[in-house]
């Protein structure tokens, strides 16, 4: 069994992770950390996990026989945290978003903190297993994708160097449900009735999973942006509670060979598990994915050929979090990636 | 026109008086306060109210020259002001709790507050008008009711003195939307992904509301509990904005006279323009009130005529608050109790 | 590997029955049976199913080559087919309300159907595994308990001859998720903007559920009631997917002993997977359930004891329907109950 | 009095008709018809209209005495009536989409239908006030906008012949609530279960309103779009009642001047009651439109002020139906447009 610990384990995306784990055949949860609950069990706090009876610690615990560690705690924390369970040789998978963009002035503009340990980027692995399989496998840092990036990379990747061909910058119009934008923090923008029956756009041209995004396209297809914010990336908040879908919008000088690009996806679901690409005229919604870890991918285009649609969706705490972040644990211990996740 | 102040007007019931206030014929916004925002315009901070430029003030906010003021601020912060309003000859809707409960050992009990002015209990009236217009007419000093007590007692009141037949003390089962439960607090409580798909029962056998009813079911109708306490009430929360829906369950001895019933009701809702009474074999729900000051309510028996279930609905923050309160305040000046209420 | 057959698997309840038995190590998915999709693949009408490829057939299939059949149709077809299944030696879990109801009078007058097989109803076994697990075990036909019977009787058996000491009979005031209500019906009254924002009490002081928490009330713990209709039981819709909370009221003559009533509660749940009983002053949510196969329980009582609030949720899909259904079936073939449900 | 029929009074634009013409004070309901409930009166089907004892009638109703209809029927049936209903005399504002494309083999295509009265397409005035008040003003037949391209259209046109300067052909992101899609239709697609903490794209690259969008975005700017179809919209189904908020990505050769573009909205604005623009660095939700007859629109660029981004919402019941109707009944009949609109 790997023994691994949950720092942030009673943040939304570390419940989740408890969800996945508690049944995993080969993970072994060794500990849970909770600032606010230490010292309180898990069925005590959240009565949900009856018999659970294992208690919370503070994020200073003693992980010294600990194989590995899933951090789900704020960026900061993250960033104060990874270079000690490294050296510790604790291999580490961390959600936050601190060691994915390897331009640390880029960073420092949209998470407004100084990246303290900059040598460590060239170490971390971008934890999208469908494209960084192999890289993974070795590593001992993975930056567990954002959840948008996962949504929007996994429907303009299979593209490949046809984007080369694309006439302007993609559109990617993004909808998430509250548990993406935090849902239990303490604040008015997630109240219930500041979100039910509402909907909204927020940080148009500024939000932090741009460059990530925009990072990862060109690495992996040679599609050079124009420039750096030459990709449109515009998040809304959904009234419900998980799921992330997204509608990217593509648009080509030339007409694209259809079946290419369907055989493109296919091929790279064919592969990957949990890529699921829709037959012709199907398009994903989010209940196809709540709760799974799949990524389901519809493909559109209009009859000129240059003009394409792609949707897809996610959940935003399974495959945009939680359950990408123990596929890549499962690689880097080499196991079946999908162990415990279906 | 009726020079008002809200004070705490940024807060849900505040708001909810804007809504109805800025279209009333005879009362004029004079002074709208609120401690975060006060410096602000309405419509800087709310833009839905384009095109009204007042600026909130602070709660100490010059009185001198308003006729009369709607309380929408907290327990403590009400018991504090009353008193000093009433001196300068403002007249007060307060929509607090404070002044609602004659017993004072059980005000402490429920609110965990000493009463600090109990001698203005006598002269303060109940506002819930189907019972007291008359003493709301001449009233200085509104307690406006609970949201949860308008529905429960405008569901029991018409019977009357056959209440006293009753074999078992009245339970009733209320289920409000999350406004009600103070929607903008910043609590975990309230946070959009706790409430979402999910419903519970709270305060089981020690809400604050349930000496309220006790208190003037007794008082209208003769009818005299067991004791304090033998009257049974749970409130649920709802996920949803706005309504509250109870559902009330009284046992008799006897069979009652179904016509005489039915009769009395609807001779309350006669000569009250705000109560309606379904037809025999219909009952409420909540979209049927919502954004309305309409009491709604359903009658059933069963076969025995012993088993009797009232079923009322109302918009908590309009009959259960901000439009009961512009009731009251059009009573106490004078006016048609219906005016910008419809 | 037991050979079943899901009769109507396109349903709510029988699409819950396919997503836990998909991967129940121990009973095999023979035949699925839709008279809307015969002919085209499980994955195919709902691309959640990716890589499901069996076909729907029609509900005349072949099923002899089966073990046991789930049925998961309206009424009448179960009253129709169930015979016939049980002459060829399958066994049945029916999961629609005809073998619940010893008196066939009542039945006929809830049901509005004559009973075509009153002689089946000594056979049939109410599927509460929690009270009638020998039973279950040597069953062929199990009537698989409604939803809210389950939750209703869940909360009040470990009373048990205690209830004897009633001083009125209980009152349920349930409330349920739309898919308990018949979700896919293409029916005015689950429209989306009927149910969405809104909440509403129906079938009061009539619905078909109220003869079986009252039968098997009397039979299990030598209740009488007054008369059949003492009971009150009172549904309503919550505008949510899942989830069953039901509010149990119970006043007795005398005040009960509260440790003796928390132990035979909790001594229920010891020997019983999914019951579960919370600590004192904590009361179960819909959350705590959904998606599960348990029943959680709260219980309070007042300060003279002699006024009880039970509370209980269930997902009605899982505990109050596939879940039920798959643990009689699981203890049908001699299986720990718990099979392929946790 | 303006006497006036609502022809398909019981559907969802209908009653939203009803709701705002009750108090209308120069607007009398002369007519109101159903198929399905003749006969019934309004408060009886619909108890939330209290004290409106009138009578639903058939839709051949004898309207020789009305002066105008609205028609709030399916596109069929609008194609039948509207010609004989001028020749009576009676203006009509049709909220179908029959009279609002010019070219009738588009027509044919989007709508399935053959159009049987071409030559009042000339007559038709499309009835969007901001830009087409004086012929409203004359006009015997409005086609009211659809609701899709009122958001649309209020959020391009005041760009003007700057979009001449446009990189690529504008993609309108749009997400409607339930409502606009028929919510009281009998269809699995609007079902509570199906619709609830769910979310899709629809008529990718086919919706009916893209092609009245192009027609009167060339109509009015004098951008001359590529080709038909060059405009991308793609709707989504929000899970929620009311509203729709359009994001509209306009990508220029040219860096546009800033401040140009907003006084041009804010110029718009100025004229137009009922738009609204926010502030720099705001942007509307659709809580700021529901019940409202607002458009509410804010405007971002990126550094390079080349790529726009517009948001706009509406309450798609008003402003994107009953609302708007009634705006041009006003204007018709020389009222002040906002006449019982605020």
């Amino acid at each position: 069994m790997i023994r691994v610990a949950i720092i942030g384990a009673a943040g939304l995306s570390g419940l989740e992770l408890i969800h996945w784990l508690r049944s995993h055949p080969q993970i072994e949860l060794s500990i849970l950390t909770s600032s606010k609950y230490a010292g309180q069990t898990l069925e005590e706090v959240f009565p949900k996990y009856t018999g659970m009876s294992q208690s919370f610690e503070k994020h200073d615990a003693n992980l010294d026989h600990c194989d590995a560690a899933f951090l789900a705690i704020p960026n900061k924390a993250s960033l104060d945290l990874v270079p000690a369970l490294l050296e510790k040789k604790i291999r580490v998978v961390d959600l936050s978003g601190v060691y994915r963009l390897n331009n640390t002035s880029i960073f420092e503009k949209y998470y407004g903190l100084t990246h303290t340990s900059p040598n460590l980027l060239e170490t971390a692995v971008f934890g999208l297993p469908e494209y960084f399989k192999d890289q993974i496998c070795e590593a001992n840092l993975i930056a567990n994708p954002g959840c948008y990036p996962t949504g929007a990379l996994l429907g303009m990747l299979p593209f490949g160097n046809l984007l080369e061909n694309l006439s302007t910058a993609p559109i990617l119009d993004a909808k998430s449900g509250v548990s993406g934008a935090g849902g239990r923090v303490e604040d008015d923008t997630t109240n219930y009735v500041t979100v039910n029956e509402n909907f909204k756009a927020y940080k148009i041209f500024n939000h932090q999973h741009t460059p990530e995004i925009e990072q990862y396209l060109a690495e992996l297809t040679g599609y050079s942006m124009p420039q750096h914010g030459s990709l449109t990336f515009t998040p809304h908040l959904l009234p419900l509670n998980r799921g992330i879908l997204t509608t990217i919008y593509l648009r080509f000088h030339d007409a694209l060979p259809v079946e290419h690009v369907r055989q493109s996806f296919e091929d790279t679901a064919q592969s990957n598990p949990f890529m699921h690409v829709l037959p012709q005229g199907h398009f994903p919604d989010l209940a196809m994915v709540q709760n799974t870890n799949y990524c389901r991918i519809g493909i559109a285009h209009d009859d000129s050929r240059k003009n394409w649609i792609v949707v897809t969706t996610i959940d935003n705490l399974v495959k945009g979090a939680a359950g990408q972040a123990i596929q890549n644990m499962n690689l880097m211990f080499g196991l079946d990636e999908s162990t415990g996740l279906i």
